[in-house]
């Protein structure tokens, strides 16, 4: 059994490969025609997705899965006219591909350009949302790029059924089957042969809980770039004003709270801790929000439990935060350095001295002024669909798009030039 | 003793990231003073340096170290003038800190923008080349960053000794002493440790030859950002000016065979077999170059030897070369990618379609135009000092400099601005 997945391991990083060389030379119109086939097809397979969703959702069911897992897993109609819709956008997406980056002429007269150009095979690995394999796909095809996608067991029929529909469209407009790869097996022994076939695959992104990215960046010889999870923090600096206050920290906290934007910890400057502490307190509680305060949150906020250690560091997505007092910018600066996952921070303030020092000082992939965590999306800014947002200071930080699958190649044009 | 070089690692860790933390606060204006007050005492403690040095270059002798070694290993006046004055031109590069890399006004009115920032703390371990040391330390504080320097053994003395001019520099302007360590043991324990100081390294370069870079990678838990060396690929396309062709093939080759850039296989497309080939091959053998060749050009070439499957495979830094007839360009660009370590290649044509189809086939960090191989070096693309070629694709490719020792944040700035 071991040497079939080995071979099988091989074989999908070799033949990611090859199907990886011929994207890469595909123009941007060919490659949006694919995602549009892609659409297309997903829309008119929608009844064979749902039939064979409805398989891994019995089975699901059967495995006691949590009723939240089982939303994600979920397709119906309306799910899958979304997904298509996901792809057609990506289509509509300026092109990554091809863009000079930089150039200049040399003194010497010789021509120096960095050109974006794919990556050429990326891994996914990720756990139970078919949604994820038609994003990924898109994704993947729009930057030129191969993709073996290996998702969760749990919906393992709803992504062969998607791979189906993908390896249609791929056909009719005559790209390599292989430029999209739906790992045909839920053996788990496949992953670590997977993660060291770095001569062929280019990048690895892990998408789901930390177990699963802490494993695979354990086992992987190929470069991964992580999505760990966000523990946020929203300070409310000194004159910040009341209105401004409760909104963003509310919308941070109760707007969607399981998610990785979403805020973990509030902290007050000493100023505002009896006028906009208590009141926002309340307003978080009336919200039915759990608060572990510090004993000065405690102190003015009747119902507050104390909060230890460990919270500043836990990322609830819950309706749960924690809240604390802080002497100055400079101790919340430090707060967040120190017990943060350097995701998602914002600050809250009049004052555009301490915004600066903020956004300077705090060590994080997004930094926010005067507005909610929850807005740290790759659609809210532009970039279209995304992969991901990645946690890493590597290669790309915050929420990635397609040209965040990217890398770039220099051309040097000369007439004859030579080192002297 | 492994419980010392624990705490050593963890030290150097930890101090170098409070010493990045304050870097990031400083002003372009300040770090180019500490570059020039580390000229300037360099400069005066030529001596010291020397003398140094000299500890090194006795040891080096009593163990026999091949005379290539010694001579990259050796300090003189002339050469510690020379390693002082690229820490000046380095002073003299734009700053890339702070730069706007891109930014925009979303349709809701706030701005989101992607701000150029340090990485943090970078680790450099690399062999027994002093002036990496004063090199890396440079680049690292232009573009504010901490830096722990790990140098081979053999070098020593004369890193502790310009690590000493260092900290004399960073006190006189004020900055961290801890903003470059160079570390104090030559015990090799302690780079494994070092290599899973995750949370407060953000990257590690490893230069040196394949061996020091694998062993970097397998331990790492930190992203390597690796500069594996170069089998380079000279293509003669049919149609190429014969003194086009002898002129770069002659400088590829032979300029500084020694050198990551220099080429190591030359293909012949077979219209040029019996016309640049015997030519070329001749003043390649004048030139004291043996040649390896495909039964081809072992024919038409008097004195080859023939090649073996592995000659593809091998960058031989030396007066040697592989030389292949192909049947067309296509062929070249298969060869090349299956062969070839993605480092740089090269194709000369007159045909504009043949150079635009090499460009993008070849998967490659440099592809060169009628220019030679030589020529893939970050100074000559007037990047400045160069931290080295990188041959990964992810963060940055091909020739890095002080820029690519940075990352991004997302800063996002509204008017109470939430997610709907």
């Amino acid at each position: 059994m071991s040497n079939a997945l080995d071979e099988y391991a091989v074989r999908l990083g070799r033949d990611g490969r090859v199907a990886g060389r011929k994207l890469a030379l595909t123009s941007g119109k060919q490659r949006n025609e694919a995602l549009r086939a892609m659409a297309t097809a997903m829309r008119e397979q929608t009844d064979v997705l749902v039939a064979e969703n409805a398989k891994d959702l019995a089975a699901a069911q059967a495995n006691g899965l949590t009723s939240a897992m089982i939303d994600r897993l979920k397709l119906d109609p309306g799910r899958v006219g979304k997904m298509a819709q996901a792809v057609l956008e990506i289509a509509e997406q300026p092109d990554p591909v091809g863009e000079t980056i930089e150039g200049h002429v040399r003194p010497d007269g010789f021509r120096v350009e960095k050109r974006r150009v794919p990556l050429g095979v990326v891994a996914i690995i990720y756990e139970a949302r078919p949604n994820v394999t038609s994003d990924a796909a898109a994704l993947c095809i729009k930057s030129a790029n191969a993709c073996i996608l290996r998702g969760g067991k749990e919906s393992f029929h709803s992504n062969m059924a998607i791979g189906s529909a993908i390896s249609s469209a791929l056909a009719k407009v005559g790209l390599p089957a292989e430029a999209v790869q739906i790992v045909n097996t839920t053996d788990r022994n496949l992953v670590p042969i997977l993660l060291r076939q770095d001569e062929n695959i280019d990048l690895v992104i892990p998408r789901g809980g930390e177990s699963l990215i802490r494993a695979v960046v354990e086992q992987s010889r190929i470069p991964v770039i992580k999505h760990y999870t966000g523990n946020c923090h929203v300070y409310v600096d000194a004159g910040c004003p009341a209105a401004l206050a409760e909104s963003v920290v509310l919308n941070a906290k109760v707007q969607r709270p399981g998610v990785c934007n979403a805020a973990e910890t509030i902290l007050f400057h000493r100023d505002t801790a009896d006028t906009l502490l208590p009141v926002i307190g309340r307003k978080l509680m009336d919200a039915k929000v759990e608060i572990r305060g510090c004993p000065e949150t405690c102190k003015r906020l009747p119902g507050c439990k104390p909060a230890t250690e460990q919270d500043w560091y836990t990322e609830y997505l819950d309706l749960i935060v924690a809240v604390k007092v802080v002497d100055s910018l400079q101790d919340a600066i430090d707060h967040i350095n120190k017990h943060g996952s350097h995701h998602t921070d914002a600050i809250l303030t009049p004052d555009v001295g301490a915004a600066d020092a903020f956004v300077t000082g705090v060590d994080s992939g997004n930094v926010m002024v005067n507005c909610s965590t929850r807005l740290s999306d790759g659609g809210v800014y532009g970039l279209g669909a995304e992969i991901g947002i990645s946690t890493d200071k590597l290669h790309a930080r915050g929420p990635m798009g397609a040209a965040d699958l990217t890398t770039y190649k220099w051309v040097v044009t000369g007439s004859g030039h030579i080192r002297q």
